[in-house]
């Protein structure tokens, strides 16, 4: 369950409230608990309110029950000690389990993440958006060399291999299945049996579905492992399925459906 | 200048203070006033304390002169409308200037700050870190390919590039000199010559002078364009220049220093 809570967007009657964020995730995280197995907070729309969007992300994330497993998508990431900051913000400061983390800067950014040791850290690997083509699909080629001063060559074993598996294959030497996770956007469940050879033991945090056009059929047929290995994020669709006073039991019913929905493609694809 | 506040390192008499960041920043800013251009703000710092951090960062920006350059470090970036929220939270909901964006995500990613046509987004390209050299130094090779079903040929005009190279390159088409910046370490000093070849024109955020070691003479020297084009960074080698009662008049000494020093090497450099 992502709750990516606008406050442009929840129900007008909420905005009276002194917290109108919380009292709009309380009532969904009510509503829908039975039905999912983790929540996601997206930073982003509760810093877009400064202070008061702050004061709501930690009552959020303390409200949830401690059995749920709770991810801030906050796509952090700077040098080493900065990065230890970041740690502290979401380990320490909040009680979230895991946090999502750019790979951009290498690995001393990331790796002050995994100094704790009971928490998760969320690598972006293939994201659900557009511009993901951009760079995360680039060929890279480590073994391309000069050579003879001037003239370009190949290495033998050659492999027209993407940065997001280079990102995957560098990151498995920082830390394994117990610690690390990796984001795979739902849009891109074509990639996801190519990925499932890399890493066939990690979960895989896969947003994108629902408003953003995902095939939760896809995800589950090409993600799934031994232990499943997928949480499989929706937000939108639920969160603002209506915009009125029974807002709370429509998310309920429509996290129902995807929790029914993905029951079914469990039965049809976990062996 | 950068506010990289830690509030384990700030002297302990602040720590009596309502708000000890606060309090240390706002006798930083009066003591460093008259020898930068810029203050930047690291928000990891700030995000550590969680609800009074936010509020110090808010008051830090805001007690900052309008005629100074704000800059939110904050490495953001998302999918197009989570980013938009980024956008809101430091240019709308609060007064910054100018924020870095981490360029993995791709253009949707990036695009929402740019929309903010009388702000600065501040791309991240080659960082100061030693982890910079995982990524963002792999070749990339967007010719290369698979053709006559296996076998792989390169283009003709084939070059060596670089994935910072071609965040650089992508990303000129997203906007130009008049609202975008790039994020050069000071550590990679020799690299910026060949930067400049790509983008002239643009002013480079360079962080890294100071305590991570960059030299200052070798960012002027490559770096310096026809409007100097350089925000050169510095924030622990000054903020903590002093751990006692006399921290913010030991700032504003150090501050003087790296401003005489830059000022001789503009002498030297700037034509």
């Amino acid at each position: 369950m992502g709750l990516d809570t606008d406050i442009q967007k929840i129900p007008a009657h909420l905005r009276q409230e002194k917290d109108p964020i919380f009292a709009f995730n309380r009532q969904v995280i009510d509503a829908t608990a039975d039905y999912c197995v983790a929540y996601k907070l997206n930073t982003a729309f509760y810093e877009a309110q400064g202070v008061p969007g702050w004061e709501s992300l930690q009552k959020t994330v303390e409200y949830i029950p401690t059995d749920f497993f709770t991810i801030a998508d906050a796509k952090r990431g700077d040098i080493g000690n900065t990065s230890g900051l970041y740690a502290r913000a979401f380990f320490d400061n909040l009680p979230f389990d895991a946090v999502t983390v750019a790979p951009y800067m290498g690995k001393d950014s990331v790796t002050p993440f995994l100094e704790y040791a009971d928490k998760w850290t969320i690598l972006l690997v293939l994201t659900s958006n557009a511009g993901s083509s951009d760079f995360q699909r680039l060929s890279v080629n480590p073994e391309f060399k000069k050579v003879n001063g001037g003239e370009w060559t190949l290495s033998l074993n050659e492999e027209n291999e993407y940065l997001f598996e280079k990102v995957i294959k560098t990151s498995l030497q920082w830390a394994d299945e117990s610690q690390m996770m990796y984001v795979v956007g739902a849009t891109r469940a074509e990639q996801l049996a190519e990925i499932r050879q890399l890493i066939p033991n990690h979960f895989l945090l896969v947003p994108g579905v629902g408003a953003q056009g995902g095939d939760l059929e896809a995800v589950v047929k090409y993600g799934i492992n031994k232990e499943v290995g997928l949480l499989v994020n929706s937000s939108r669709a639920i969160i603002y399925a209506s915009g009125g006073a029974d807002f709370a039991q429509r998310a309920g019913q429509e996290a129902r459906k995807v929790c029914e929905e993905m029951r079914k493609l469990l039965e049809k694809y976990y062996k």
